[in-house]
């Protein structure tokens, strides 16, 4: 099975558990409404295609790790969209899962994604109990506190914002939770991987900022000028367009040079290649060109 | 160590790995706030009884499954609170999380709280391999979807209410996950425990309806007559406050009856009897002598 068949799969299979036989029908439909159709899957894909490029020795624990993290991203987003947060009216050209069904649903979907991104770990390493606290440990660090998700939110809510930690916890985490998810799930160590997802982290950072600056909703399904509108900090207005594609670039690079020696690190580094010229922003490759 | 230390002890060591170096000053304070002073610690003094009645051979994993429980409930206490829920203004006497810290850190210190639980029972089951996977799963059943508490929060939002999945979603799976993952933790069968679980779950959501009709705000340190006042249902208004003491005193026997042959069965079964008075608010036990 190819990695984005890999990936609907394990999240449709993790989706008919929350919402099997039981589940009240409006959550059931919420949970639905916040992963599918899904997004560019950029973590879950990353987490596959290290397991591969380690050797893909246990694909049901790959596509696990790969199924939670996606899952966490999607919940990460239900919560973001809130009116609290961000009161976001569009996600992936759709109504955001407030707007659709209710604040009160969207905080139990939220909810009730975080538990089962964790149950998905659980089911999946049954057959393989040496990973089990090991993946659970990393996809929780990924978007727990003090370093994940939650803490790169909360730093939105801080009198004085510590915008590295901030970069760091709010989307680098989950791109390092991704890559060495997939390490520890094919036998790799993930020590040696923690630079790519770093890197990769940074690169998405500087894209989503330009997306954010230089997007129109149309393209992107949800609103841009965000974070001018939430007083969010944003690469653009500190390096202008042209020092921020330089930055994008040269994390790309760094991301590519730090795959270790493994099997498949040749395909890996020209996926991450070909990964990052979807990154940037059309009208931004267009005037850098 | 006995039983209440045990469970502060695993609560501080969660908290403490939380709000370790390097978290947002505000979301460390809102995740201690969410967490101590502790309530009545049920459901985790529940858990390790069990698993003393069992035996205790892992202490650790006990610890840690009873410390992820109260964990969860407390984000659930978190979450229901805030405004798109029950409002509430006041928790164990003091300010709500929302209250004291605004919404968008009451979202995220429970959202925070979900991700500790889990991450507790992968780090104290990391010497027990064979125990992680399923003290992650009899503890994400208990407050996921379809079963557990996010599914019994979210039945409050359909058109129309299945009051006994309601219930048993919303109460009695905690009590079931608190007792089931307490057998595991010490080599016991899990189904041989459920029927506790569910009788106790299903005596104390007697007692929450009764506190909520009889109690009086200080006392309770949370405001009573919510249920009224949010239409929601209460087991009083169908049988009257006699004919809802009969019906507590009926399932604590039946919990008390339900414990399997084990070698500490005698004292578990005191402990059950000894804690179901202090479930039965004074001023319905006065009326009721």
């Amino acid at each position: 099975m190819n990695i984005p068949d890999r990936i609907e799969t394990g999240m449709q299979t993790a989706i008919r558990f929350a919402t099997a036989n039981g589940c009240p029908p409006r959550l059931g439909n919420a949970l639905r409404h916040a992963v599918f159709p899904g997004g560019a899957r950029i973590r879950p894909r990353l987490c596959i295609a290290v397991a591969m490029a380690c050797g893909d020795s246990d694909p049901a624990a790959a596509t696990g790790a790969a199924t939670a993290i996606e899952l966490l991203h999607c919940a990460s987003l239900v919560h973001d969209d809130m009116p609290c947060f961000d009161n976001a009216q569009l996600r992936r050209g759709v109504a955001t899962v407030h707007v659709e069904f209710g604040e009160e649903m969207a905080l139990l979907a939220g909810d009730g994604l975080i538990v089962a991104a964790f149950e998905t770990v659980a089911r999946e390493t049954q057959h393989a109990a040496h990973l089990t606290a090991p993946l659970i440990g990393i996809v929780a660090k990924a978007v727990g506190s003090p370093y994940g998700l939650v803490a790169g939110q909360a730093w939105e809510s801080e009198e004085q914002i510590d915008v590295v930690n901030y970069h760091r916890a709010k989307t680098a985490s989950l791109f390092v939770g991704a890559v060495t998810a997939g390490a520890v799930a094919s036998g790799g160590n993930p020590g040696e991987w923690r630079t790519l997802g770093d890197a990769l982290g940074a690169a998405y950072q500087v894209a989503d900022d330009l997306y954010d600056v230089l997007g129109d909703s149309g393209s992107m399904g949800k609103p841009c000028q965000q974070d001018a509108r939430n007083g969010k900090p944003n690469i653009i207005r500190e390096l202008g367009v042209e020092g921020a594609l330089r930055r994008l670039r040269t994390h790309v690079e760094e991301a590519a040079a730090s795959v270790p020696d493994c099997l498949g690190a040749d395909v890996l580094k020209a996926m991450i290649i070909n990964e990052a010229t979807r990154l940037i922003p059309k009208t931004a490759s267009a005037s850098a060109a």
